[in-house]
């Protein structure tokens, strides 16, 4: 058996459409759409991440304004360009690339973000008001993971979906995100003791741990569904958290790259001009 | 075999005297510790909870304010009431008690709730920055039982911890304690199919459904310990969502009433003198 590829590319480059007709029409009432990316680290990926993502912004027509303080700046330094971007009207959306400068603490500069702005969903308040089912933007790859697995018909209501992985931007909003679609979830994580027994009980399997090659045949259940989420750098290029062998048992497969990360980069500009929308209709309210 | 009892009486006396310590230790310095609660039912139950809550801060030294709405309240007067309290500096602590009013959401009016007074976590951000590990308070039920299971201890890390119910107030910030606590955890709802089966992977079982009996033995590992948070009324009184057939095959069985509820409310004045003293502290800093 060979799992079918959960690929990403048609959605996302449907996603863009969307954005793309969005910011056509946002031009068109004399609005631009922007983009603010704060980046203080010299980390060689999240410079390849930052690039992809300005330039799948300026090929939809999204602005992007790319603040770099520099891997040694204070977190003072940064809350306060974040507060500035936040009251700047011509500012549509606000990222704050991880990781950040040791000292300083993403989730609690985020809470700097506005949340109106807050694209990738990275203020706590965001995280917060997802979970109570308030409307707020959830962190990109979560959503890309969610949008992945309906795009491809695979069912989450009344299925077990565990989720390897908890951090607070990709493993516990996507949790959040699987539970108001009604699967019963189980968050699994570096201290899991038996960690394929806990795998192979999901239907849908989504690994976001960030270590190459974790998820082999002996964690999938035969039929599963599973996403992978990882992105490491490897001599080859990007791998994933799930070994290649798993072709081999799931029911189906994303891949890396290709699968996830290419919804993700989609679903911020979708985001953007989300954000774009909503704001230009409270200022019109005002 | 008898299930241990997983009783809170002697915790939660426990947990009263140090909060009635920092009240004197607070009046000699010349401050009051005062709690507010919003009130905007005529349900029983809520009733019942607040003329407890107030005996029990009364015999703690903690004054109490209450603010009754009536049942009938427009959320915008609830939010008014709520930015009042949060504004109020002789106030520490403020309690949205649920349910509201038909056409207002609690997470939403909770919203106005100042974070250093939100000693319920009932507040959205207050969710959020549990969830990205920041300081903020937990709901008082969540912190109960994580509370109740460290007492007569029971250990969390490297276990399965099953939460049945997905409640904003109890079932998801609960995960996120128990999560915090290394625990693998699941969460199940009305819409898992096969409940027994999910419930029986746990080794600690915390069930907050809100329906009488839910749980029987065939949903209970031989030996697992069990948080009975359900506080449900019956003819005879207050029940759990936990069968009593339960405490046949289970390690450990919280009992309904004299358990979590107990306990949660202990965790209300502790959070309320924890709040006060931080305000202290934040205003000398000033």
């Amino acid at each position: 058996m060979t799992a079918r590829r959960l690929d990403g590319k048609d959605l996302a480059a449907s996603l863009r459409a969307q954005a793309a007709e969005a910011v056509t029409a946002a031009a068109a009432g004399g609005n631009a759409v922007r983009l603010a990316i704060v980046i203080a680290t010299q980390d060689e990926s999240a410079a390849w991440y930052v690039r992809s993502l300005t330039g799948a912004a300026a090929r939809v027509g999204i602005e992007c304004d790319i603040s770099d303080l520099g891997a040694d700046a204070a977190p003072g330094r940064i809350a306060t360009e974040l507060a500035r971007l936040s009251a700047d009207p011509k500012v549509n959306g606000i990222i704050l690339q991880t990781p950040v400068p040791a000292g300083a603490t993403a989730a609690e500069l985020a809470e700097v973000i506005d949340p109106a702005k807050d694209v990738d969903g990275a203020n706590p308040v965001s995280l917060g008001r997802l979970t109570a089912g308030l409307p707020a933007f959830a962190p990109a790859t979560a959503a890309a993971v969610v949008r992945l697995l309906d795009f491809h018909g695979i069912g989450l209501s009344g299925r077990r979906a565990v989720v390897v992985g908890r951090s607070a931007v990709v493993g516990k909003p996507l949790a959040q995100l699987l539970l108001a679609r009604d699967a019963t979830v189980t968050i699994a994580h570096s201290r899991t003791p038996d960690l394929a027994g806990v795998t192979s009980e999901a239907d849908v399997l989504v690994v976001a741990a960030g270590r190459p090659g974790l998820i082999t045949a002996a964690h999938v259940r035969p039929g599963a569904a599973v996403v992978d989420v990882g992105t490491n750098a490897s001599d080859g290029g990007l791998v994933g958290d799930v070994a290649a062998e798993v072709a081999g048992n799931a029911g189906a497969l994303s891949p890396v790259p290709g699968g996830v990360g290419t919804v993700t980069t989609a679903e911020l500009l979708l985001a953007t001009v989300t954000a774009a929308a909503d704001q230009k209709n409270v200022g019109a309210l005002r």
